[in-house]
């Protein structure tokens, strides 16, 4: 398998101007961890007040988990309502840095669970002409390694255009 | 092709006991249709606020809709923050419904949208052994023709638990 980075990453301004203002709403922590297969198939990039935002380690697309420290919740709806909303947010403020990281064609977005049910969500930067493209990524191509030096370009563009902890 | 019902709908209580309250916010209609595939693979059970909800004509799973009624909307990111909350409010709504009347294992939730770009939001009622289990649905198995009672059971219980226009 060769490593690779992501054709499309493209560096973003400077730490002066993030894309994104911080959130308005605090969430506590809770008695929470990182499911161990999300955990190995990704890097860390932080935390938002709410979900800890990780990389996937798959060089075929720019690849974003957005994971919402709670124990025990499976589904959307198994948030309360605030939390939701909370969420929705921070998937808005990954979609906007991603897609103006990568320049990509179309985002999406997707909370499926079915394998691993800790609540998580994906956020893909699609390209007309990738590994899976148009259909969905998953099961479409096998992971492809990421170079470290792509993952770590990656890591900290995300870094400069989103407010983490 | 086989018309066939979902084996897991079940009748939902009486017109008298809705499972969500409605919404507080009014959307105002926009310049929008319906694209004609998304038409075409779906029957309507009604408005809410923001979203159009519709029903897929497959069998395979009980496979709701949500399509924010906003002209050239591609991306969650599209819509402005109000719309982004509100349709997180109406996937929830969605959401507690499917699952109440299917009984289902999971909820799959998806913003995809590579071949149809009008913005339109999956909430997908997933059982442990149906058709593409554990995969995601998309190409995992031929659409199933529904049995038209069986969409009619569906859609009526739909409009029971959801308050639309």
């Amino acid at each position: 398998m060769q490593a690779s980075g992501w054709p499309s990453v493209i560096t973003m301004a400077g730490p002066g101007s993030p894309i994104v203002a911080p959130f308005m709403m605090s969430v506590p922590a809770s008695n929470w961890s990182l499911q161990p297969q999300l955990e190995n198939d990704s890097a860390l990039v932080g935390d938002l007040p709410l979900s800890r935002l990780l990389v996937m380690k798959d060089a075929n697309y720019p690849w974003l988990l957005l994971v919402p420290r709670r124990a025990g919740v499976s589904d959307l709806i198994d948030l309360g309502e605030p939390e939701q909303a909370q969420l929705m947010a921070e998937i808005a403020c990954a979609s906007r840095a991603l897609k103006a990281i990568t320049s990509c064609d179309k985002l999406n977005v997707a909370a499926l669970g079915n394998i691993v049910p800790q609540l998580h969500v994906h956020i893909i930067a699609r390209r007309n002409g990738d590994a899976a493209w148009p259909k969905p990524v998953w099961g479409a191509a096998p992971a492809k390694a990421c170079a470290p030096e792509a993952l770590a370009q990656l890591i900290a563009a995300l870094r400069r255009a989103i407010p983490l902890a």
